[in-house]
């Protein structure tokens, strides 16, 4: 199989991965946190160092808490149920959310009368109109803005240092859903002012499931979402205090964690970043080239990563990706791709969403090579 | 290291969940669900055949929804935060509740103005006196009644089909906790009158992290707590119906469920509880022997399971767990065991809590042999 759905997760991952968790799967697998004995203290030292690599990679300061979940999607959960909004509160998110926000935020407008206002695109480029964007935050104040950083349909990398900047200037809260960039592309939380960079271990940390959360950089305070045990202060009923255990119930997913660690070790993100950019490259000039095709790229190839949507004349999505499916054994994803919002600008119901075609680290010229000419077979 | 902690997590694993996960991480771990290709189809069909295994072990009938979350605490969070409950409805919880209960729960009062009432305990036997709770049910009735299966504390075995019974006496919503049961002891569905089962895979399922959630045997519906991507109905923004999907947010995480699919083929219960039963009895009278033993015991050995809490005279319960660790490599617990309410019956206080001994299916006698000698030896 060739398989193009890194966007969906990276696959496969670094042998290492595999390696540290079969190791901690057969050695360490215990309760970290809630015993005493070595093994919990070893369990537990493996959970500051993963923390620790986490805060290298954003270049946060020690002081920032670094908080794990089972997935970005439960820590999207947490931050944005957790957000203090009130009736009327302005929270602006981009059209290119994933439902992990899009959702959620749609829950807590239902729950708390919260405005939730779009940041403008650019009709011809899809892209963040920063001037637009600017007036209406000078009409509408924001209260919050959560953004991602790079689209999982278009690959679009948006401009989130000045989207946040101009957040600043109102006080606003800042979150930063990195699903589809931490590892690929830099994420400096010196330069980008987010108050919360969440993150997904299974997509470019070439992690595995299991494992994800948010780097809490301005220690922002989030009211309780998810409750449980924490394995200390056991005869409160609150949550216990402290900028990550009052977020961290339930068991650790040591296992996660041991491939999160061996991942970040590996991870080399210029090498990955040029990898990838010379392969989407090749991608889109071979896509390109075929008859009756609609690409939807940002304008530049520095504006994107190597997710490419595409759909092709006289095709369904879906119906595309089961004709690479079954007749070329090549794997991608088609349809909306849990994103509810930017389709609107695509243009691409009557196709029922495009196909999407995610590139890894792992993907080579021969997987595209052969992508094109099943696509020129047609 | 002699391993006596099974109840935070069974530990080891049978050695068929090692190679099945890391077959899965190799070989399948993809995004389910979200891709129509083959091996999308494959992790599909892996989930829904483990699923049905779960199905069989509470004898559920094929219409039961099984709903996969990453832990039981956030399954319990989606079940009790998603209870349709009203300002002054009455919920019932034991004494013996775990925090994935007792702290959930008590959000819920905060949140809703619920009012939250305990099962009544015999203050001698320290079990359900089910005629006063019948009394207590009579005077305030319950809107819903939640209940921890086994004591994680002190392995007690709470009457859950008598107390269940009483509860649909007046039409309550019932929620079994099955942490420390389910795979040891039987959860029939068909007997126990059980709304909605709660299962965690790590521990007596001797499953891995990361996989847990809930059996809903009659359908109760339950509003969103955690929503985001399901990989279908991706315009709408609310979760797509289904009695699964709804509940389902998130990559699923393929490789902890193919380790609960390969624990669930070998779970042999009967033999489970017999030799559990056994060591139990074993550890319990060498327990006895020892000057200054307190003891934290149901009154019968059929009326619990391989977890025993103790305290010795002259040591609080840390700073015995600290000694059999350094002195002996004897891992064991220490402390309130994420159990708030059942230490004032326990009157524990001046040991902080009780030392615990969780047994699981790979202790032998040599195991319990060497605790005694240690715990003679200071």
């Amino acid at each position: 199989m060739i398989y193009l759905d890194n966007a969906a997760t990276t696959f496969p991952k670094p042998e290492e991965v595999y390696q540290a968790m079969d190791k901690a799967n057969r050695e360490l697998s215990i309760n970290a946190g809630r015993g005493s004995y070595r093994l919990a203290r070893e369990a537990s030292k493996l959970i500051s160092d993963t923390k620790q690599q986490l805060r290298d990679i954003v270049y946060a300061d020690i002081s920032a808490s670094v908080v794990f979940a089972p997935s970005i999607t439960i820590a999207l959960n947490q931050v944005i149920q957790g957000l203090e909004l009130n009736r009327g509160d302005v929270v602006y998110v981009s059209p290119y959310e994933h439902n992990a926000v899009a959702r959620t935020i749609h829950l807590v407008e239902k729950q708390k009368g919260i405005v939730i206002k779009f940041l403008p695109l650019n009709e011809q480029t899809l892209e963040v109109d920063l001037d637009r964007m600017r007036y209406e935050f000078a009409k509408d104040k924001p209260r919050a803005v959560i953004c991602i950083h790079v689209s999982n349909v278009t690959g679009y990398i948006l401009p989130v240092k000045e989207i946040f900047e101009a957040a600043k200037e109102y006080e606003a809260i800042t979150v930063l859903d990195t699903a589809q960039s931490l590892g690929l592309i830099p994420v400096d939380s010196k330069s980008i002012d987010a108050d919360i960079i969440s993150f997904a271990g299974h997509k470019t940390l070439y992690g595995p499931f299991g494992i994800g959360g948010f780097i809490n950089v301005t220690g922002i305070s989030l009211n309780e979402c998810i409750v449980g045990g924490t394995g200390s202060d056991s005869l409160n009923l609150d949550m216990p205090a402290g900028s990550e255990a009052k977020y961290e119930s339930a068991s650790k997913n040591i296992v996660a964690i041991a491939g999160l660690n061996a991942a970040l070790k590996k991870i080399d993100q210029s090498m990955l970043l040029k990898k990838e950019q010379e392969l989407t490259d090749y991608l889109i000039k071979g896509l390109e080239k075929l008859d009756g095709i609609k690409l939807y790229l940002p304008t530049s190839s520095e504006k994107h990563v190597g997710i490419v949507s595409f759909n092709l004349e006289g095709y369904s999505a879906e119906d595309l990706g089961t004709i690479l499916d079954e007749d070329f054994d090549i794997a991608v994803r088609t349809g909306y791709h849990c994103a509810p919002w930017i389709h609107e600008y695509l243009k691409d119901s009557s196709s029922l969403g495009t196909v999407r075609i995610g590139l890894g680290q792992f993907n080579n010229i021969s997987d595209i090579d052969n992508l094109i000419n099943a696509l020129e077979d047609l």
